[in-house]
């Protein structure tokens, strides 16, 4: 059976359903193929489990610090596993469902099956055949386990398999510390887990600044066993799995794998495109249109391995989608980048990271917020924030931080930095008392007082300034 | 005893002490006159221990979402109220001494007692004469009891003697439900008091916006009962003190009376200045140099009434310690206006207030928390925020808000408007997923659909859309 569409688009993702919406403004003759099952990533074993899951530990957490504000019987609270993780299914089948309504409507439209590529133009799902004006590609990423570990069969967790648990084990190993494990491993920890995290590199979530980077171990060191730049390896036990690194061991009863994600490629017949592929079977697109080469075929999402991040992965599907319908294929500036980590301190990094710096070229502002007013009335007193500013001309640069509500200020300097402003603007605003951001505002000041003055005073701005003699 | 300075500082609290760091820039003679006790109304009575006290509630509150979580034993938990009072007192005094360290070193230029005016150019503090070039007058405010409420003696409360308290009662009447009055009255509630709750007026905690008010008034009057648009009196009762409206009455241990704050300038001889005093006996006032009429002398803080925030009389203090030593006076511009409630939901509104708007000539955009990802995975799911943009560009004017985060959203907002950037400008940052950003994404999206379309897609921004085109 043999179709033609305008567009048909593989996976129905974050990407591939920001795709669907902007090819559904342009036509009506198009297909989405979707491997089972649906639902993205996010929804079903990413960003929303995980988060349901941290809200959870972060809750029982809490106790720790009941006593200190001055509330008794904290040693009488129990998290009930099971019940954590019902919970955790409970409202991701309900973020999935939301998601499921995107293709409920389209009938015949909505292909369930494997999808391959034969050629620029077309699409083979079992025995159907699809030709295709333009296709975009969204098949999605999956959880890496390295080979000689899938023997431990049931005593491997990934994020994939972690929230299907009906109950969890008293000892967990955390294998990668990037963002998903160390999101993970702490969670487990708080939830009461006895957890064991390892990384080969010296970093954990993704962290670039060494001064940042401390910040955070010392922070997670407190709550589970953190090993860095150890490679480990895995043995049978009794009653456990053996996790080794170098002359040591520690047996637990599962571990979770988050050592990456794979792209889903492997059998996309990206062959036949006839473009260059790398050695990892990845052919090169250009990020400001999604454009495999100059085929007519786009790749986006976790797929394309350039931004495994939600919204960026949706940005992919938009410029995809609109570039797949559109006459005058157009270019799109990507955002500024930022990445967010969900643990605590919260890691968060926007625009340019310290790797991406010469910081001896640049000027750093830095606030500790162990002895910041507001985090210490809410006990929130840990973490540290680095913002990296031109020694020119005081714009602002990037930042990375590991530090309570990072979230709420990478967002806040996000519009800085996209907004190309310097230090001296950022401090125009009202700094509200008592708030993290006044720590924020003390990382701003420390930079300013290494730049010439500019103007009277922060009230006016380098630009703005009123001046008008009183007498 | 008669001396001379270049500069007389009246008032070492937050007002006093910034105009008095710019004043030890440009002269050394100079004298800050403080009427004990010393330590900033904020560190003192304020910002600090409130919010310590609210950080005790919240956690204490907490326990009511554990099981949902799956977290079991909550009923165990019990405030110790004592303990929770010492431990406001051990943070509250330490954030006192950090502002005692700011005259500590001042020697006898440091003088303890009443300052009043005497003229344009003189100080009186009891037998000593000080004569100045120019005074910086920031007395600051005290909490209004009505006089006939005096009588029920220590069964009246106002913020200067709640955190001295060492327990508290089972029953506490909150009066007036300004920002001061909520944040109480829901600490008081969530730390399992008895609170009834009244105000005059309508809407609490200085909303202006009717969809707002209402969604506050939902939330707060599940935690405590809530009367609004009463007027209230106090009578004695058996073992309390009754509180009376219309027909209704209901009798509490202490009341809590927050009806407003009083300026300082009873005694301070404005009068002598031969400026015209309103019927408050208030001069007119600079905001951008913080000068009476044109007299050498300026009024800071939250004595002058008009900005009575922490970060405003800051400013105030710091803009009267620059003029009252600058060559060239300046008028100096005033930051953007935010306000901050820290109650659940969080209160906030920055730029114009729907009061100060026409909405009808505005683009209006909303969002409901209570179907919000992020807040629905970590229980504070409620609360709405409403954007106001100009119909024509769709420039940011203002917001207001009781949401989840809302001291956060309100200074992304802040530089927002402080840049005068519009809808489109903002869509430009990414929204990391899952946050409460994503939230007000959504308000700013239900107004971008309402403008003309600004390029191909939010990403572009409306200047700069590069298009180039592909084949």
């Amino acid at each position: 059976m043999t179709s033609k569409v305008d567009v048909a688009i593989v996976g129905a993702g974050t990407a591939g359903l920001a795709a669907l919406r902007d090819v559904r403004r342009k036509t009506d003759n198009f297909v989405i193929i979707n491997k089972p099952p649906y639902g993205t990533t996010c929804a079903r074993v990413g960003c929303m489990p995980s988060k349901t899951l941290i809200a959870a530990a972060n809750a029982f957490h809490a106790r720790t610090l009941l006593d200190t504000f001055g509330i008794r019987g904290a040693e009488h609270l129990k998290a009930d596993i099971p019940a954590v993780l019902e919970r955790v299914r409970w409202l991701r089948d309900d973020f999935v469902s939301g998601v499921l309504k995107a293709t409920d409507d389209l009938g015949d439209r909505n292909i369930a099956g494997h999808a391959r590529l034969d050629g620029a133009n077309r699409v083979v799902v079992d025995d159907q055949v699809i030709e295709a004006d333009r296709i975009i590609l969204a098949p999605g990423s999956s959880p890496v386990v390295p080979k000689p570990w899938e023997k431990f069969s049931d005593r491997i967790l990934t994020t994939d398999t972690l929230f299907e648990e009906q109950d969890l084990p008293s000892r967990i190993g955390v294998i990668g510390l990037g963002a998903i494990g160390v999101e993970m491993a702490q969670a487990l920890s708080r939830l009461g887990i006895e957890v064991h995290g390892f990384d080969g590199s010296k970093q954990m979530a993704g962290i670039s600044d060494e001064k940042i980077a401390k910040a955070l171990h010392q922070s997670l060191a407190r709550e589970f066993t953190v090993h860095l730049g150890v490679e480990v390896d895995l043995a049978e036990a009794d009653n456990g799995v053996e996790i080794r690194w170098g002359e040591k061991k520690v047996v637990v009863d599962k571990v979770l794998v988050a050592v990456g994600r794979r792209q889903n490629v492997q059998d996309l017949g990206l062959e036949t495109l006839s473009v260059p592929l790398d050695d990892k079977g990845m052919p090169e697109v250009d990020p400001q249109t999604m454009r495999i080469g100059n085929t007519s075929v786009f790749l986006a999402g976790d797929a394309n391995g350039m931004r495994p991040l939600l919204h960026e992965g949706s940005d992919d599907g938009h410029i995809a989608g609109v570039n797949a319908t559109s006459g005058t294929p157009v270019k799109l500036e990507r955002r500024t980048p930022m990445s967010i980590t969900f643990c605590t301190p919260e890691v968060a990094s926007v625009g340019k990271r310290a790797s991406d710096l010469d910081l001896e070229d640049c000027l750093v502002g830095e606030v500790d917020f162990s002895s910041q007013g507001r985090a210490r009335v809410m006990q929130k007193n840990e973490g540290l924030l680095r913002i990296f500013a031109s020694r020119e001309d005081g714009s602002l640069l990037g930042t990375e931080m590991a530090a309570p509500a990072a979230e709420h200020l990478a967002h806040l300097l996000a519009l800085a930095i996209d907004q190309n402003l310097t230090v001296h603007d950022l401090l125009r605003i009202p700094f509200y008392h008592p708030t993290l951001e006044e720590g924020l505002r003390s990382a701003l000041r420390e930079i300013a007082r290494e730049l010439p003055p500019c103007g009277i005073s922060d009230l006016a701005g380098c630009a703005a300034l009123e001046v008008e003699a009183l007498e």
